[in-house]
């Protein structure tokens, strides 16, 4: 269906063994990346993901540590001699910077690079394919930072199978069923879509947000998400550095995720001060139970 | 007396588990980088080098296995609250580049980034510390591109310990034996400095050359160096790739060494299409035997 990897989980400097930021999210045939810190392209070669695959990238936001692996893995596509026109999304600033580095590094790279700048104050449609939508909204940062919403769309409707076994349905009649409609047979009589269709999977989501301080209004875009992956750089007692920094504790995510009606909690963009993450899963598991650390290179199928 | 450790070995893009271009030259208190590659700042974590330390950075050419690891470890230097300041020396266009990314990433260095545009013809003096002065000089490559030559400067001379034990040399003459001079005794007898005198150390030099094609005139440049670092993107068997790309093959590489009159040759920036690099040493041994190869984590005293 669709499965999420963890490249990177440090904020701000590489440490512990800690790398830059940066999700790998696969679904319907798409390659999607969710931030792109410096090693990413290292990091996706470590986890054997192909580079070539990417089809967009989503950027949070121009901190270094979110961005700077842009450059080289752009330019490793490159020489792979990539074709596919890629789609990169990010707040104002994205565009002149990877138009200064082309223009130093004087490259012209092999393959099209659409640039899409987000800069929106509510939750907001971004781009589409066959299976799913993403959206952009506002996150609460030192500097415009957004997060993104990965919606998989609804599944057709399956007839259930006893249905099919005890009644003979005309096959120009399987589709429109399976559009929603209530069947009606030779006879005139009606069944109802609900009690003969049914969907088998429900549609999946996943919400990426960083860097962000605590933003209650978050849980209104992401509403009964599947899967929210939310920054915890520090924990509840470096709560005044979390304010005074915009960004959020353990304590601070299990809150949206719980606000979000979310079904499972992903949580990393640990400060470099903190070596044992487990004290993170601590704070926040209290207050919602499914809550699990972004390890690299975990991965995890929805 | 000096340290050099390799951080990257390979060229253009990562590949075969190897990272990119950047070399550590640690000599007298200074600590020196050439190039940096994207993921350079991990190489210095991963080798338990300090990044504080580096004073200043050598930039061959802009291409991105070149230098995109710059922005990283100067925010990163930044973060860690970096006061000194330091010297950042490159082609024209990386003035351009580091203020962009400065630009883009709202970011205010917490220390001076003095950057120094190399532009020559011929070797030229660069920079010197106490004991050492840096020269640059023009490679061959499809970009300006430019090796660097790090020269020790001579020591002072030792007066021969047997020399001493014999005769009774009046304290004010030890600084005018070691400065060069001859001795006279109250005889009136004199002593040749160089039958008295001797120099316990030879001065080292390390050239760092890559990117660029076969360039016999890098001999004029470095004649005698202790350790020459030269680009074997290639083996002779793809020399016409070599040609085109304005890259050496390991043969070019150890005849440089030869007509350089080098002691001891260094060579990396492997292409990716090769996994097994004792090829690169069987090519270059016959012509140049004191090859090795420019292995990740090597560290070499001088």
């Amino acid at each position: 269906m669709a499965k999420l990897t963890i490249l990177g989980n440090s904020a701000a400097l590489p440490a512990n063994n800690r790398k830059l930021s940066a999700h790998l999210f696969e679904i319907d045939g798409h390659s999607l990346l969710f931030d792109c810190g410096e090693g990413t392209q290292f990091q996706l070669i470590n986890f054997k993901k192909s580079l070539l695959k990417i089809s967009k990238i989503f950027i949070t936001h121009l901190h270094g540590d979110h961005f700077y692996g842009l450059p080289g893995l752009l330019s490793t596509m490159s020489m792979l001699n990539r074709e596919k026109a890629i789609d990169i999304y990010g707040p104002k600033g994205l565009m002149e910077f990877l138009h200064a580095i082309n223009e130093v590094s004087k490259s012209e790279p092999s393959f099209k690079q659409r640039i899409h700048i987000v800069d929106v104050e509510n939750k907001q449609f971004l781009c589409e394919e066959k299976g799913f939508k993403v959206y952009a909204f506002p996150l609460f940062h030192s500097v415009a930072s957004f997060g993104y919403l990965v919606q998989q769309k609804e599944f057709k409707l399956n007839i259930k199978k006893s249905f099919v076994h005890n009644n003979d349905i005309p096959i120009k009649w399987f589709q429109r069923i399976k559009s929603g409609e209530d069947y009606i047979d030779n006879s005139g009589t009606v069944f109802l879509n609900k009690d003969i269709a049914e969907q088998l999977h429900s549609p999946i989501s996943y919400a990426y947000c960083t860097d962000t301080g605590y933003f209650p209004q978050i849980a209104d875009y992401i509403n009964a998400v599947t899967l929210l992956y939310h920054e915890t750089t520090f924990l509840n007692s470096e709560k005044e550095d979390a304010i005074a920094k915009k960004h959020s504790t353990a304590e601070d995510a299990a809150n949206i995720a719980k606000l979000s009606n979310a079904n499972n909690l992903i949580i990393g963009h640990f400060s470099a001060r903190y070596s044992d993450l487990n004290d993170f899963l601590k704070e926040a598991s209290p207050i919602f139970p499914n809550t699990i650390i972004a390890t690299e290179g975990l991965e995890i199928d929805l």
